[in-house]
């Protein structure tokens, strides 16, 4: 496998996969992670990866579910083709394609209620606040550049079967946004956990499921708590990270 | 201080405040007691609380607050009567006034934005969900028969100053049309948190601020846990009950 400039390859500790990733464009964050320990796909399910960046999100979800096919849309060329190069890697190609793509124009290059589930880890910064370089990849990843929150959740309610389900990860800050623009969307909230850093802070992500022409009941989980102290992680973290495995190898979190 | 039939007095273990109640009638429960202690109100701030019952938010409020008086609003007169001697008995009659009268008509009993904050601990349960007596001073306590939520969310948004702060405490079940009510009435949800009765269990209340005309961004506070085990509360219910006074008292809890 040949690595371009600032490549690196990074093992998922998952069923022995790689992921290869642009240090000087966009690495996953813990966000993209817990966002696959939280999405759910049923056995032969097919899945959508709204913005899938290096391909974190169906690889790992390949290797913790039984969904049948899992398509990653990305619309920065050089990113997509990064991504597909992960996916062979792994020799994944017959279960994961990654597409090059316009969250916006996900109409054209999908069938209407034609997944069963959509997962998204999206931008999470307003366009406005505070942007120096609108077409840096970075800047694309983090920021609503490309593609807004409404963009997404229109996405979402094209591409999904009825009863379909939608997983994302966001900013508890822009909650209520989120869940208006659900509703509005008919993808109905069904089922929320907060993610805090340690216990006694605020929740700094929040997990989403929602489904499509769903009923408004809500359910919020337990917590999530990340630290249990200073680059420990909780056990629960560490089962999203490594699966029953880590507790073979003892309890060493960081 | 006489008590009529099934009445009795229960000590709030609080500036050695006393409340009424009726045990055939209605309780208060912890939600109220949560409540209390997760609202706020400025020094010399006006608060009302919509379906008052016992009168026990505005009596804890004033205990715990620096505000300069607080109405209850009671549908029931016989609540209210009630209301009105825990008022007396604690001699807080300059402070608290129970006013009879209905959510529904709030616009006819108080001025368009006259106070600084509103708190409401509503019926949490919709009207046609198993309902038997629907006349019963209990069923109207905790179903929505003479008062829905949105009654409440337009009272609060006509009697609120703008910038004036609600205080509610609800299901987390229905969290998706509390937030969208409370978009929709421009009493924009700032502050929310979970209540979960153990760290290890979906939360089965949620406390929510929001702010007349206030904007988007939302705080997702550390989630508050009611029981460290069976029987037990942890120490910041504690504190929410009884101040610091429980401390020196030693930690029991129960």
């Amino acid at each position: 496998m040949e690595l371009r400039e600032n490549e690196r390859i990074d093992d998922l500790q998952c069923k022995g996969y790689c992921i290869i990733q642009n240090t000087k464009r966009f690495c996953f964050g813990m966000d993209a992670v817990l966002l696959s320990g939280f999405a759910a796909v049923r056995p032969a399910g097919t899945v959508l990866d709204l913005g899938t960046g290096t391909g974190i999100i169906p690889i790992l979800m390949e290797a913790k579910t039984e969904g049948r096919h899992f398509t990653g849309l990305e619309i920065q060329e050089e990113m997509a083709e990064m991504a597909r190069r992960s996916v062979a890697l792994n020799g994944l190609a017959e279960k994961i394609t990654i597409v090059t793509g316009d969250i916006r124009e996900a109409s054209k290059q999908f069938g209407g209620a034609s997944f069963d589930v959509v997962t998204c880890n999206p931008p999470y910064i307003e366009t406005n606040h505070g942007l120096k370089n609108p077409n840096d990849a970075m800047a694309i990843a983090r920021h609503e550049v490309l593609c807004r929150l409404e963009d997404v959740i229109r996405a979402a309610a094209f591409v999904l079967k009825p009863g379909g389900h939608f997983y994302m990860v966001h900013r508890p800050r822009r909650l209520v946004e989120i869940i208006c623009l659900m509703e509005q969307y008919r993808i109905q909230p069904k089922r929320i956990r907060m993610v805090h850093p340690y216990m006694g802070e605020e929740a700094n992500m929040v997990l989403l499921e929602g489904t499509r022409n769903g009923g408004r009941q809500m359910i919020v989980e337990k917590p999530l708590i990340v630290y249990r102290e200073p680059g420990m992680y909780t056990d629960e973290v560490m089962e999203i990270y490594y699966g029953s495995e880590w507790k073979r190898r003892g309890k060493t979190g960081g």
